[in-house]
């Protein structure tokens, strides 16, 4: 008998089979085709693009603007994000800009560009899925830093993250307003870790997508959550990434950005060219009017979202077996449920019995789980149907 | 005195910092800002994407489709994708189809999903430089296989490929009609190709982008270059990969699609999650429009190249040192020039004395070294002039 060589699989390398799959899908698949459901399951904002926002998009398009852009972007787009950073945060050039097709690109363009296999990657948890998983594809090792929970809400334990940062550690990945809790991090911990990660050369990869919604009281003109932007210097070893989708209503237009270290941007140009190469031009010129024209939409929907957060927080919070902390940015209430252990399991049996749609806590990995997430981007009325449903359910 | 640890560096892990960057980017540069300048170094149609197709997205936008899709695609896209590869090819179901932002996104997921770090991958080159360089993200070792330049024009040692291809090959990337020589695979070879890598359980990735710019002179009623989906099985280890850019003039889109087995899909989606989740609703949208009404449009582009391409060839091998064989495909002259060993310099050269801009060869690879690429998707009096400028800059 010969004796063949192993046949590959069928499917793709175990790196990528061992990825995680997300739970919210899992639960909206279940209920995805029954109109009868109210979901709050996702994390997008429930209003349309504004109209100036896409008619940019439409003249761009009327005018032919049908062609490649540099892998950088539209210069003035770069120019555009670069004077809005410049606001908010330290003065920032265009040359440390560089646009990217989502916010998500953005944050695996850069893991591409620093992780090797076997680095050593932390990440602060519970958080969107995607943080942690995206390294595991580059092959690196992820180590999971928790949030605890308590009267006080979310918080960080700062010696436990310094703890974990050891010298050798290849990247911090941290998501503040975090999604799903909300948590935000202040200037002192800012500053705690970046002169840690200074002092070891680790790098800050600062997931920045919720930063404009932060419900601070101190209220300043322009809300923002604190950002190492604030306080790291343009070669410091600090990536902070973006996207238009949050603050903006722009989800479906795919437009993110990334400011990094000069010194690291043709590099990031490299793994642009063989990622997307760019994003449309007609796509970039609705981003320019946004960041020109939009703060009167980020204050719209930032009072909204303050006004459902509010009332979301008090009704969770009468409800018997619910505690609730108000988060402090990002656009979710993640609350326990006492006596529930399978968050995905109990969010399943909302759909089926409460035609209800969350998201189970334990998507956000095994610290969210006992939790469950719900994304207040919604109307009042819309919010007010739900808590009935979690009312009656709860109930029985 | 303390020792401190090692600091990293500034910049991105070095399997980054080696990939090539673009050297026709590098001769683009040179004269980027001359109007004076007549450019055939990039890739790209020279036409604005027709009114049908732009109008597609536009109604989109006007209707709010500013939202997530599902990581696939739109469903409605994903079906007529379907439909479209069926009538060009095999029957093929929707559920083998991914939508992507882009065709080189396309390439990137494939990549990501098959490739691990050390593995090994063989490339048909000279080829556009994304292909070779892609797989070195990953950490794959990527091996080249040269084809030969003759009085035949551009072809393949199908000998010396399945000698590359040996057990233990993770896969073969390969792009028919190629950029950019044009060069195109037989169904012959496909056959021999698939049997070979059928017995070692190689997978095979296509970049069919050129395949519906194809100048083959049996006429069928739908041009299309021989494909692996005509042979393959949908669970064979073969990818196609392809895009809207070149056929429906949408390369400012950026989108495109990967075609493969049902067995690969779930990963693939979760790839996708992570890399760029969906592409733009209204995106897809005209991509349903291009793909049921193109076909005029194809044809249109099809007749104007072909054309293009018999203009340019017979002045190229009228001049003299210039050696050029008709390309087969895609939308390309690589002809060599007598005497130039280094053809980034000449490319240079042809820039700044003769305001001419052409790619160089050597940014195909080594086995392009010599050659010069020119871009014929122009019409006839820019192309006239451009060979004006070259048979003066060769007569001094």
């Amino acid at each position: 008998m010969t004796h063949l060589p192993a046949m590959a699989a069928l499917t793709a390398r175990g790196a990528v089979q061992r990825l995680v799959a997300s739970q919210i899908r899992e639960v909206a698949n279940a209920g995805m085709n029954d109109p009868a459901i109210l979901p709050f399951w996702f994390g997008e904002p429930d209003e349309v693009t504004p109209p100036f926002i896409r008619d940019a998009a439409v003249a761009a398009l009327a005018r032919g603007e049908t062609f490649y852009t540099g892998n950088f972007g539209l210069p003035e787009l770069r120019e555009t994000i670069a004077g809005y950073l410049s606001g908010l945060h330290r003065p920032t050039a265009a040359d440390e800009v560089a646009v990217t097709a989502s916010g998500m690109s953005a944050l695996m363009l850069t893991v591409e560009a620093l992780v090797d296999p076997g680095d050593r990657v932390v990440v602060v948890t519970p958080v969107w899925p995607n943080l942690t998983e995206i390294p595991k594809i580059l092959g690196g090792e992820v180590v999971r830093v928790p949030l605890a929970f308590g009267a006080a809400g979310w918080t960080l334990d700062l010696d436990r993250l310094r703890d974990a940062l050891t010298p050798g550690t290849r990247a911090l990945i941290v998501n503040s307003p975090n999604n799903p809790t909300g948590w935000t991090l202040d200037a002192a911990q800012q500053r705690a870790i970046l002169a840690h990660c200074r002092q070891h050369g680790i790098w800050i990869v600062a997931d920045d997508v919720y930063e404009r919604l932060s419900y601070g009281d101190s209220g300043p003109a322009l809300a923002c959550a604190p950002s190492f932007l604030d306080l790291a210097a343009p070669d410091d070893r600090v990536v902070s990434t973006n996207s238009f989708s949050k603050s903006w209503l722009m989800t479906g237009f795919r437009l993110g950005w990334i400011v990094a270290p000069p010194a690291l941007m043709p590099d990031l140009g490299k793994l642009i060219e063989y990622n997307t190469s760019c994003s449309p031009a007609f796509v970039q010129r609705a981003g320019i009017v946004a960041l020109r024209d939009g703060e009167p939409t980020i204050a719209h929907t930032l009072a909204r979202y303050r006004q459902a957060r509010d009332l979301l927080l008090r009704e969770l919070n009468a409800l018997p077996r619910v505690v609730a902390a108000p988060p402090p940015g990002a656009m979710y209430a993640f609350f326990r449920v006492e006596g529930v252990t399978d968050s995905l399991a109990f969010c399943k049996q909302l759909v089926r019995e409460a035609k209800l749609g969350l998201a189970p806590g334990s998507a956000f990995g095994p610290e969210g789980d006992g939790f469950v997430r719900w994304c207040f981007a919604a109307g009042e009325a819309r919010l007010a149907d739900g808590i009935d449903r979690l009312r009656r359910f709860l109930a029985h």
